[in-house]
C-alpha cells in the first residue's frame, strides 16, 4: 500500500474518551493552522477498533474533500444502505452518516469539469430521507448546517463575539470575530460565543467568510407539523440550552408545576434526585407550598465503575453514588422528584436508602410520563421489553420499586409545559414565522412516529 | 543490590491519581487475601517520583513490620526531624508522617527477646508532639487508631454490617463482620458500614479481631481546650459527615440562616455557588423569606484544565464551568451565598457572568468569616500575603469583585452554629463526657493557635 | 449518526507499533472465534489518526464485507483513483489500497439476486493495473491470494502442520490442518507451518475448507518478463526467506563471493556492519581467503531514539550503537562489508570509530550496487536528490564518508548472483513452468522500470 | 502529612522498564541542571509498588542528603539487617542497599556541630561487611566511587572528552571535561567518554570538581587473593567491556580456543547460538580448522512474549525465536558453542530445529564449566535444585537435550583462558602492582567461595 498521493487539505483528530481526556493539548495545537472547522462527540461502546466510526467522516471526492458530522438517525437507513452499495460503493462502516457522506457524493454524477453544485447535492439528500439529522457539511471553505424538514434534531448558531467586548455592555457588534453553530446553544457561552438564532426544520444554512446566509427551506409535506424531540426537554439537553426561544430549565421547572398539578401529595418534604430533577423539583415544591429540601448528596468520585473486587461491593450499588442527608428528612414524609424512569433499577435502592435513613413515607413523582415505545430517530431507548412501562411490575410499580406511592405526568401536561412557553416567549424576530409553527415529536411516550417507519 | 530476605507480609498498593483511576481492579483483587488493612489518600503533585510519599508508611522493624498513615501536620515537624537524623537515621521523605514511623521504631530501644510494647510507644510519640495527627498504626493483627490530645483532625469508627442485613429495620446486631475507621463518616455508607463512635481527643484504640477497645485517653497540658478544625465545618467535609454527634450540612445551613440574621439583604432572590454553598444557600432562603432559585449550571465535563490553545480560551475562564440560567434572575437582584472566599479569584468571573446575564444587583454573602491567619496544622491555607483578607482591596472587597456589597459571616456567629448544635443533639452515650468537652480551631479567621507554635 | 444494522461479521483489530506491542493478549483472544483471517503490517509514520490507514481494507458490499490486504504499490493510482471518485465514490483515504478495494466492489455493477463473481472482479481489476501488488481478499468463507502479472511482490504459501507432527520425520501428511499466505516465507516456521510453494507472478488462488486451489494466471504482454524485486534479495527479505526457490541467506552470500571477485582488497581482516551485511561478508572472506572477524558489537538497548536532552549526545550518534571490539583490528586494514548504501549517513561515523579505535586502513566493500533511480512500485527509496549516488560528492565517495577506498558490486554480478542460483536449485515441480520465467526488477538501479509509468 | 521543609537539593528520577522506555525526554531536561549524578539499573520484577526499590537510594541525614548506588549483595545481609534494626531504624525496603545507606548514616553518631567525615564512615562499612559491593556514594558535591576489598563486581572509570576532541587523532588531553564511573567499560564509549583505569579491590575514590583521587585501599585479610566474578567474562559483561586490562570478546574467543583443544569435534561446520556464544565459536573454528557458519538467524521481532493465544504458539517456543538458514548446514555435522547451559530449557529446541531442517549430527560444545552452587554475591543463579548440572539427567545431558555429544570446558581451562591474558596484557601503569594482584571467584563452579558464608 501507498499514500502520499492528494495530500490532505483538512486536518483531522479522532479519539476515544471524554474530549478532555481524549485529546492532549498538543494535537489540538495542530489544528489552529485554520478558519474553518467541525466536530462531533457521541456515545460509543469502547475499543479502539472503533476509532473509525468517530465522525466527523471525511472523504475525497472527484473536486476535493468534504467532511460530514451527523446527529440524528436516518429513518430509511436500511434501505438508503441498499441503494448505495448497490451502486457499487463498498461501505466501512455501519453507520449511516457514512451513507449521507457517499450518497452526497454520489447524485447526480460528478465530472470532473463541473463545480460541484453542493446544495443541490444536500436537497437531493433530503428527497431521500425525511428526518432524522442535523448536519455540518464542510467543503474548502464553506460549511452548510442543516436541520432536517422535521427539526427532530435540534441545531443552533451562535455569534463569536470579539473577547475584548465579551463582558461589554453590548453595543451594536460590528466587528464580529465568527460564528458557530451547534446541537446545543449551551456550548456558545464555553467559547465566548452568544446565542443567535436556531437554523429552522429543513433550513440550509451556509456560513462562509462572508457570514452566516439562509439558502432555503426544504418544505415537509402538506399538513406534517415539526417534530422536535420532546425528550430533549425533558432529559437530553443541558438545562441552561435554549430551544424554540425558551431555556430548558425553565420548561422542567413548568413540568414540576404541572406535576404537582396533576399529583398532589400529603407530605412534608420536596427533593429531587441529584442533579437532573432539581428544576422540577423546585417547580413542584413551589406549586404545591411544601418545603423544598436535599435528601441526598452525590459521591463526586464515584466515576468509572470498574470490575468490583467482591461481591458485597456490587450489592452496596447506588449507596456508593449517593450520601443520605439524614436529618433533613428522617421522621419526615418525602415526596421525590425524578425526570424520568426508564428500566427502574436507579430509583429502587434509592428508596431504600432514605427510608432506612428514617424517611416515613417516599412518593415518587415523575415529572415525564412513561416511555413505552421505542426511538428509531436517534435515542437509544431501550427495547420496548425492557422498558419499566411495559412490564408486569408497571402495573403495581410503587411496590416493585418500594415507594409509597408513584405518579406520572400525563403526556398533555408535558406537552402543554413546554407548548405554554414557545408562544409567549418563543419569537424570533429574524426569520418568517410561516415556518416556526412547532410541533413535538411523542413517539416514544404515545407511538405516534412523525413519518411512516420504513424497513 | 539483592531483595528476598525478610519476605513482606504486608501487600503495599500505591499510585497517583484519584483512586478510581490509580488502581487496576486486578491490583485490587491482590489486596483480598487478608483481614486488616490502611490506606491512605492525599492531595499531591503529581509526578511518578513522588510515590514514595505516597502513604501508609511501612517500615521493618526488629520485631516486624509496622504500617502508619497520618491525617494532619506536626507543629514541631522541624525539631524532631532533628531529633531522629540525630539518632542516625537517613530520611528518604520529607514527610512529617516519616518522622512518626520512624520514632515508633527507634524509642524506646528495641531488644530481639522482648515484645514491642507499641502502646507505650505511641504514648512516647504523643509526648513529643502535641497536634495535629489522626494516626493508624498497623502491626501485625492489630490496628492501633489514634487521635491527638487536641482532636485537631477528625477521626471516626464505623462498624461493617453483614450484607444479609444492611437494609434490615435495625434489629440488635450481634454478628458484626468488622470495623472501620475513617476520617470522614461518609465513607462508611459507602461500603456498607454504619457510623459507630468519634475516637476522643488523645484517645488510643485498638482494633483486632476481638473487636473495639479503647486503651487510653492521653490528655491535654491542665486548661487546655480540644481544638477540633473548624473549617472542617466550613469546608473540607462532605455534608454527609458527621462529626461531635451532627451532620455537617445542618451546621452550614445553620451557618446560612445566622448569615440571613447578621446580614440581611433587600433582594429578589437567594442562590448559591453550586454545590459546597447550597447547604448555606436553603438557610439563607428560609431565614430571610426570600425564594431560594438556581442561578449557574455546572458544566460536568469540565474536569482536567490542561494547557489552552489559545488566549481566547484561557481569558474565558469561569464561563466554560459554568452557564447561567438567565431566566430566573434576569432583572432581579440576586443574593448570592458562598462558603468560603480565599484568594477572590473565583467569585469575581461569576459576578461578571451574572450580571452579564441581566441580574440587577448580586449580593455575595459568605456564610465564614475571612481567612486571616496560616494554618499549621495540616490545611493547604496559601500565604498571608496571597490571603485576600489581608490584601489591599480587601477594604473594598465589593468593588474589588465586582460585587454589589459583600458581607461576612462572623467568627461569633460561626462558633455559635457550630456549637449551638453540638449541645444539644452530640450526646455520644458510649464514652464519658468528662473527655467530650468542646472546643474548635479558629486559627485560620483569629490567630490563636491552640498550642504553641516551635519553628 | 446510529450504528447496528448489518452486524459485522468479521472481527477486525488495528494498532500503531509492533504488533507485539500494539495488542494485547486479550485483544487477540478476540479473534480466536474464526478459521479464516487476514492481516497486515507496514511501516507508517505514527498518529492516532493513521490507524484508518491500517490494513486490512474492510468494507460492506451488496454481499456482505470483503477484507482485502495488499503488499506493493499502484503504478497507475493516480488514474485509477479519479475513476474511482468520478464514479461518485467517495475515498476515506490517500490509501491506493482503498482504491483496490472499491473497484472491486464497483466493477461490474451489482445486484441484489446476484451472486458476485469474485475471481471475475479480480481479473478485472487486474486489467485496470498491471503491478505493483500482491492481495489477499478475503469473503465469507473463502480467501483469494493474488500476485500481479510481473510478480514485482513476493508471495508465498504454507501448509500449517499439525503440533503433533511438527517435529516428525515426515511421513506423508495427509492430516494437515490449514494453509498460510504470507509475503516472506520466513513467518511460516514461526507458526509451525512449512514452505509449500510461491504464488505465480499473475496466479489467483483461492484458499478454502476445500484447499487451495490455483483458479487462474493472468498472463502479461507479449514479451514482457517478470519483475520481481531485486532488493527484497539484497536488503529487505529476512534471509532464512526462500524465493524462486533459493535462501536469500545463500544468495547474499554468493554476492560477497562476486564482490571479492569483482574487488578483491590487500588487506588483512573482513568484517561486517551487523547484522545485515554478515552473510556476504562471510561470502567475501571465503572467496578471498582473508579471515572473517568482528569488529563491531552491537548495543541491543539503543532502541527508541527519543529527543536528545544535550547537543553532546546528538553528535555521538552511531557511537551509541556500536561498541568496538578494538583487540580484533587494531594496527590491521579492515574490509567492512556493507549490504547497501543509500543516503551515506550511516557508514561515515562507523569508519571514524574504527579509525579511532586503531584500524590502518578501512575498506568499503557494498555488496550490491549504487540505488541511483526512485522505486514507484512500493519501496520507500528517497528522492533522486537525496540518493548518495546522484550527488556530486558520489564522485570521491571514499574521501567523502571517510573510507581508505569504496568499491561497489555491479549490476551484472548482482543480477548473476541471484539468477545463477534460480537455474540450479529453483525447480517447483508442481506447477507448469511455461510461466516460471524469471526476470528482476533492477530499476532502482538501472532506471529500467518493467511498466511504462503513468502519473 | 505534610511536606515542605528540607527542600531537596537532588531531583530523583525513578521508572520501571528499559532506561529508554521508563523515561520521556521532558523527564531527563529536568535532570540537566547539575554536574553530579548517579544512576543505577537493575533486573526486578514488574510492578510499580516496586518502585520503592529502585537506586539510587536517597536519605537526608543531619548533614545533607546523601544517595547510594550499590552493585552486588552482601553476604552478611541478614545479620546487618538486625544490626540496623536494633538501632530503632525502620526500614523501608528488603532491599540490602537500603541497609548499606542507612549504616553510612548511623556510625558512628552524628552530631550538628560536626563535618560528617564520610571517608572514616565508607572504611566503617567495609569493616562490617567484606563482599560483594560497588558502590558510588553521592554527598553534596563528591561522589565516592567504592569497590569491595574481595574486587567482586567491577568498577572502572572513564574520563568524558570534550567534544570536539573526540575523534581527533588523540593530543595530550588537558582540558577534559569529566569523569564517569560504570561497572562496565563498554558505556563509556556511547557518551563519548574514554575507559581510564579500573577501581581496584578495596579502593575507595573520590571525585570531585578537583578530579580523581584515590584516597584509600582497604586491605584483604592476610592471603586471601581477590575473586572477581569470572562470569561477567563468560555471560554478563558486553564484549566491548575492558576488565583487568583486557577485551571480554578476547577471553571469550580463548574460551573458544582452549574448548577445541579440550574438546575436539569430528564435523563439517562450526556455529554459534546468537549473539553471545559468537566469540567463543569463531575461536573454535579457528583453532580446529572447521569452517564457521552461521545456522540461526534472530527474529528481533520477537520481544515481550504475552500471553500466547493458544497451545499451539505455546508449544511452538523457540521456533519462534529463530529462523533456521538450511542452506549452510543442511547434510552436515555441526558443532554448535554455546557460552553456558545453565536450565537446559533452552539449547534442547534449537537441537530440534538443526536435526529437523536437516543436520545430521548437532554437538554441543559450551564454552563454560557446568554451574553447579549458587551464587550469594549478586548473581541470580537458579537454585541448586533447578541447575542442569545437579540433575541426574545431567549423567546423560547428551541425551537429554537431543544432542549427538556434549562438552564442557574445564575450570582450569576457563581460569587459563582468563588469566592468560591479564598476565601478558594487563599493565596498568597508574597504580602500584602491589594490589592488582589477581585471582577469581569460581564459586558457582567449584563451590568455594572467597568468603564464609553467614546467614
Amino acid at each position: 500500500m501507498s499514500t502520499g498521493t492528494n495530500p490532505p487539505t483538512y486536518t483531522t483528530l479522532k479519539g476515544m474518551g471524554l474530549v478532555n481526556t481524549a485529546f492532549k493539548a498538543e494535537d489540538l495545537l495542530k489544528l489552529r493552522n485554520g478558519n474553518l472547522g467541525i466536530g462531533h462527540t457521541r456515545y460509543s461502546t469502547t475499543g479502539i477498533s472503533e476509532l473509525q466510526n468517530c465522525q466527523p467522516f471525511v472523504v475525497d471526492t472527484l473536486h476535493g474533500k468534504i467532511a460530514v458530522a451527523h446527529n440524528g438517525e436516518l429513518v430509511n437507513a436500511s434501505a438508503l444502505r441498499k441503494k448505495v452499495m448497490r451502486h457499487g460503493v463498498g461501505l466501512s462502516t455501519s453507520s449511516d452518516s457514512e451513507i449521507i457522506t457517499q450518497l452526497l457524493a454520489l447524485t447526480p454524477p460528478m465530472e470532473e469539469l463541473d463545480t460541484p453544485d453542493w446544495l443541490a447535492r444536500i436537497k437531493n439528500l433530503m428527497t431521500e430521507t425525511p428526518t432524522s439529522y442535523s448536519l455540518l457539511v464542510m467543503y474548502k471553505d464553506v460549511i452548510y448546517a442543516v436541520r432536517d424538514p422535521y427539526g427532530n434534531r435540534p441545531l443552533s448558531i451562535g455569534r463569536l463575539v470579539p473577547i475584548s467586548r465579551l463582558h461589554s455592555s453590548g453595543a451594536e457588534e460590528t466587528d464580529t470575530e465568527g460564528w458557530v453553530v451547534s446541537s446545543e446553544s449551551c456550548s456558545f457561552q464555553s467559547i465566548g460565543a452568544k446565542y443567535y438564532r436556531e437554523v429552522q426544520p429543513g433550513e440550509i444554512i451556509q456560513i462562509s467568510k462572508n457570514g452566516v446566509k439562509s439558502l432555503s427551506v426544504v418544505p415537509r409535506p402538506d399538513g406534517d407539523p415539526p417534530a422536535f424531540c420532546i425528550f430533549e426537554y425533558v432529559y437530553f439537553a443541558r438545562p441552561d440550552s435554549i430551544f424554540e426561544g425558551q431555556m430548558v430549565y425553565t420548561v422542567r421547572q413548568r413540568c414540576g408545576q404541572q406535576l404537582a398539578i396533576e399529583a398532589p401529595t400529603d407530605a412534608d418534604v420536596v427533593s429531587t434526585v441529584p442533579e437532573s430533577a432539581t428544576p422540577a423539583a423546585l417547580g413542584y415544591a413551589q406549586q404545591s407550598g411544601l418545603p423544598y429540601v436535599e435528601v441526598l448528596c452525590k459521591n463526586r468520585y464515584v466515576g468509572r465503575t470498574f470490575i468490583q473486587p467482591n461481591t458485597r461491593l456490587r450489592q452496596l450499588g447506588v449507596a456508593k453514588k449517593f450520601g443520605a442527608l439524614t436529618d433533613n428528612f428522617a421522621g419526615k414524609r418525602v415526596v421525590l422528584i425524578d425526570d424520568s424512569i426508564v428500566r427502574g433499577n436507579t430509583i429502587s435502592p434509592i428508596i431504600k436508602l432514605l427510608k432506612e435513613a428514617g424517611a416515613t413515607e417516599v412518593h415518587i413523582r415523575v415529572a415525564s410520563p412513561p416511555i413505552r415505545f421505542p426511538c428509531y430517530m436517534g435515542i437509544n431507548i431501550p427495547t420496548k421489553e425492557e422498558l419499566i412501562a411495559n412490564k408486569p411490575e408497571f402495573e403495581d410499580i410503587a411496590g416493585y420499586i418500594g415507594a409509597t406511592s408513584v405518579r406520572y405526568l400525563s403526556v398533555e401536561g408535558l406537552v402543554s409545559a413546554v407548548q405554554s412557553g414557545i408562544e409567549s416567549h418563543g419569537k424570533d424576530a429574524r426569520i418568517s414565522t410561516k415556518t416556526t409553527r412547532f410541533g413535538h415529536c411523542t413517539a416514544c411516550l404515545t407511538g405516534k412516529y412523525p413519518v411512516e417507519l420504513e424497513w
